[in-house]
């Protein structure tokens, strides 16, 4: 089943800006056709898609649909109110992938073209989402089934804004992936059903309330963006600032405790937190509206400088999965939930398109290379829903959905399609154009456009740090700018374009490369990869006296079965060392990894107590030399299980 | 209305060993009255335990058990179903004031007596626990009410025999207090009718289950001590013994996935962990069952060596109240629940009664002194379930029975009864006695008795290290030996008795003081209470780089109220510069403080990104010199809310 593409550079992605949008940058069309990113996405489509559909059938999800269509029986199936939610991510991972993909794969067993037997899975689903949805609109299995049709009786904890939210995401990117109307028809009935219902006092709706759990808001705006009705956007930004007025009792972990534009940090549940300043930046992108935009700006920084971990996990509680305080940033029980990376990276991009500014785009790399992608395993098969950045010798694991083990499902499944829909989405997050020209914030193996120019790029990254651009198409009467971003973790870089040489002078993150350029120029860029040893600052207490292991992007770790004879928690690491690279296609589908010398210590035996006097005890004595082998953290937990640690202890 | 006081030395504590009982040591008898413990009995006496009554009225727990009697309309209060236990708990605290209580205190507006009150409060409440319970012994408020009576069909959760057991202590209690027969009876009737109903399969007993929280099993211990009846015992046995085999899923948290004979550390929900092992210990001990014995001694020192904060508290996860993994101690999160404190109590002192050991009643020390008094406030009026070794500037207090403020009750108000339970029989947790003489495990001001010889003590430990004992009663035809415990804690100490001075040749943590006394008979003990600086084993993550600040038995902390300027967060102390000691009799009713010399880092500005290259970057620069004072961590949070450290960096 061949389908149409469009031509237009612009692309069918996640965040499509309205014409007047106040935004210094607006998306670019990017497709990614070799290299690291197509590999992992080629699992994505290969197997994490495919199996979407049997794997909401065994948990319930689309029984619960069909259930309330009214053409099965049964009761309910499931643990929590927003397992619809499930469906429409897989929907919209769907739709970006069937909108995105450039490959015709073929099934190996029958030869029909597997992507045909998705869009035949998206089609059937489609119609039994609108099968079960209510006859004004409204929409949630678990209220229809469970609670006996009672709406909005617990804004709280019932999460049927957030479904909604959900759902109208999907339609937005099945709309624009296929063009058919039928999920969007029943995502926009859905809307108005909630714009009838839901307002501020004196505008004759009779609920003035928000959902516990932002998502609509944003996807509100995407609605807007989608069929241009203005007052989807109007209810966005309802639903944005009545957030911490106490309308849910004014707790943190629902993101009402503070108003968003009075916020000082980043707080309470951290996909919350981070759906909802999405929310802001989308806001602030089409209305111009300077207070949500400094709010976000400040809370972006606040959030950055006191509440990230190395990988760009954020949250740092497993209880009530929430941010914690400023430097609280614990290896052994970082949360850093999967969706709160997802979450974090779709912040950011609206940031980058907002600002224009580089380092929004500095720490989407950082999280899509380590706190994201660890995320899912290798195969495509398994997935993290928490992403600690340390496991011990001696761990008992408990199971469930925070286990540090992988898992092939979960009971709340909210993270294994939040991951599809942003590996088959993530073209739309790497690069932006401008009067000026082309920004590249990601480095791909690809062909980067503009409706002005072409730029095709090569590159082993991150493997290795060279990236060869090809300018394809370009007008010939007049100069632009190809702007390439110069990581933050950069401390060495060399572009040669022709006979020019840069290894400086950038604008703020940026390289700008202005000139008139002809199809065939060539522009070179050169990151030094030379693996470094990071530390942390000192308020950060969890990580004192250590270092990490970073390569490019690449936060790496060390992991037990590399290191036989003995635990992780034992090992020092020598900083005065050097670090080796060896590359090694043979290790987990390929990866790089940074040799580091260290040791294990022999800790002396003190008793039935680890508490002694600082002076006087006797000192630990060097053990051991150990060659440590640090893979890169994304790969981790895809062998056998064991004990991890990415922060490493230097004496 | 006077009590009659038993004449016996044989105290009525809650740990009363039957005359076969194998252990080295058996409880010795002392009364409290004066110093540290005695002013902070005398607030469990005059403020917390007269206020029980109240509060248990007004979160429902009184009237729940009058609905269940049928006195009383209306529906079951409170979120658990466990609320009884509250009731229990306070009236085993009542019951062991009443016992033990050497002072007549009157009420300052009518004149009468509190304890009149008190007993008055106890004989109306266990009326009202009487009449709740059902013909057949059985008595659950929140099954009989809620769960239409359906009983044991949940013994992962339900707590049935976790409030049978809290009801059984409290009426040993009574018993012990009163010698009155009600509650005794009461409690009888629900273990016979739970030994009807639960046993091993081929008993004839329905159910082979156990509960989901361990704490029946002590409590048949101690009944059949009381009563003689050997089936009690034995039902103990089996509930020890079938934990661990899966009857409840397997589940670590329910003390469930490995036999307690098994078990190679202490593992899941604390308090369930420490309850079981109690009551491996009571029937090691009473049985001489040596598999217990080695498992119980094992987990203790695994306990000891890889999961205790440096207060004693235990339990490093809010998720699940879990342990957590050896050497995962963390500080800001540190869960360290008051009741974990409570049961370590409990458990050390039947290993100390068992095995002889000091190093048992070491670590009841440092928790009593440390863990577990921070749980309430120095007016006996608010409390912390939780007790972490942190508080961030910044922090964001998310309330709740969990939060970092302390609270005048708690949802789940397992806590404050179980403090004063544990301050009113404190007296059975200090000495102990055998055939060589007695054996002081704790030093108060008061009267330490055994059968055959009566020791007085004063002192103002732990603020001073003198005390000074007094035989009053002794034998005339033989020696015997008086055994000190010299604190692990200690490094320098010197006794004087009579012409003699002893400072070394302990017998593993005993001064033995072997000899035929007179009366009048003085020695003179003293421990050099020089504060010191205490660093953790190096496989302690969260505090590597960091010192804590001890003197004599007391964990010291800084709080933010004594250095205004700043946060505590950039604080660092310099280890080389002398500590000082400050007695403030005018600070939180009088405590010692150390003095240390610290400043206050400057952080040089890293951008948005905290996290640098380890070699290169600016060093932070020395900020202003601070004066530390580090006030005894068990006032912490008595004055106004703000931030508090354990831990200091020292670079």
């Amino acid at each position: 089943m061949p389908r149409t593409r469009s031509a237009l550079p612009s692309p069918a992605g996640p965040v499509r800006l309205t014409p007047g949008a106040r935004t210094a940058l607006r998306p670019a069309a990017v497709t990614v056709d070799g290299g690291f990113w197509h590999d992992r996405r080629a699992a994505n489509a290969r197997v994490s898609l495919p199996q979407g559909p049997d794997l909401l059938e065994s948990a319930g999800n689309l029984h619960n649909l069909r259930l309330a269509a009214g053409t099965a029986e049964g009761t309910f199936q499931g643990a929590y109110p927003f397992v619809d939610t499930d469906v429409y991510k897989w929907l919209e991972a769907a739709s970006w992938h069937l909108a995105g993909n450039t490959d015709e794969d073929t099934d190996e067993d029958t030869g029909e073209s597997t992507d045909a037997a998705l869009a035949a899975d998206v089609a059937r689903i489609v119609a039994l989402v609108a099968a079960a949805q209510q006859p004004d609109g409204y929409l949630n299995t678990w209220f229809q089934l469970v609670k006996g049709g009672e709406r909005y009786q617990d804004l709280r904890w019932g999460h049927e804004l957030y479904c909604a939210g959900h759902l109208i995401q999907a339609a937005v990117a099945h709309h624009r992936a296929t063009g058919r109307p039928d999920l969007l028809d029943a995502a926009r009935r859905f809307a108005d059903h909630i714009d009838s219902v839901f307002g501020p006092p004196g505008s004759g709706r009779p609920i003035d309330g928000i959902d516990g759990h932002p998502e609509v808001e944003t996807a509100l705006v995407e609605l807007y963006r989608e069929t241009g009705e203005r007052r989807y956007l109007d209810l966005a930004g309802y639903f944005v600032d009545r957030h911490g007025h106490g309308l849910l009792g004014g707790a943190a972990y629902c993101q009402d405790r503070v108003p968003v534009r009075e916020a000082t940090n980043v707080e309470g549940h951290a996909v919350r937190q981070l759906y909802l300043l999405a929310a802001a930046a989308d806001l602030a992108a089409e209305t111009g509206d300077t207070g949500l935009r400094t709010a976000a700006e400040r809370l972006w920084l606040a959030m950055t400088t006191t509440k990230t971990h190395l990988t760009g996990g954020l949250g740092a509680h497993h209880d009530k999965e929430d941010f914690g305080d400023p430097y609280e940033l614990p290896n052994e029980r970082a949360y850093c939930e999967t969706c709160a990376a997802i979450a974090s990276v779709q912040w950011s991009w609206r940031m980058a398109l907002l600002t224009g500014e580089a380092r929004y785009s500095d720490l989407i790399e950082r999280t899509l290379y380590n706190g994201f992608l660890a995320g899912v395993s290798l195969d495509g098969e398994r997935w993290l829903y928490v992403n600690p950045l340390q496991v011990r010798d001696g761990h008992t694991d408990t199971g469930g959905d925070q286990s540090a083990r992988r898992t092939r499902w979960f009971r709340c499944a909210c993270c294994p399609p939040n991951v599809m829909r942003l590996l088959a989405s993530l073209e739309h997050y790497l690069a932006s154009s401008d009067e000026q020209g082309l920004q590249i914030h990601q480095f791909v193996t690809g062909t980067y456009t503009t409706d002005r120019v072409r730029v095709r790029a090569e590159t082993d990254y991150p493997w290795h740090g060279t990236i060869a651009f090809t300018v394809e198409e370009t007008p010939s009467d007049g100069p632009w700018t190809l702007s390439l971003r110069i990581p933050e973790w950069c401390r060495e870089f060399r572009v040669r374009c022709g006979e020019e040489t840069y290894d400086s002078a950038l604008d703020h993150g940026w390289l700008r490369l202005a000139r008139t350029w002809a199809p065939g120029d060539q522009v070179v860029l050169e990151l030094a990869l030379e693996p470094r040893l990071t530390a942390a600052d000192p308020r950060v207490d969890a990580v004192r006296g250590c270092v990490a292991i970073e390569r490019g992007p690449l936060v790496h770790c060390l992991e037990q079965v590399d290191h036989p004879g003995g635990g992780l928690d034992d090992i020092v690491l020598d900083p005065s060392r050097p670090l080796a690279v060896k590359h090694r296609p043979d290790l987990l589908g390929g990866v790089t990894t940074v040799v580091a010398a260290g040791r294990r210590r022999r800790v002396p035996d003190r008793g039935w107590w680890p508490y002694a006097p600082a002076h006087g005890v006797p000192a630990e004595t060097d053990g051991e030399p150990v060659e440590l082998t640090a893979i890169p953290y994304h790969v981790w937990a895809n062998r056998e299980d064991g004990s991890m640690r990415v922060w490493l202890p230097t004496s």
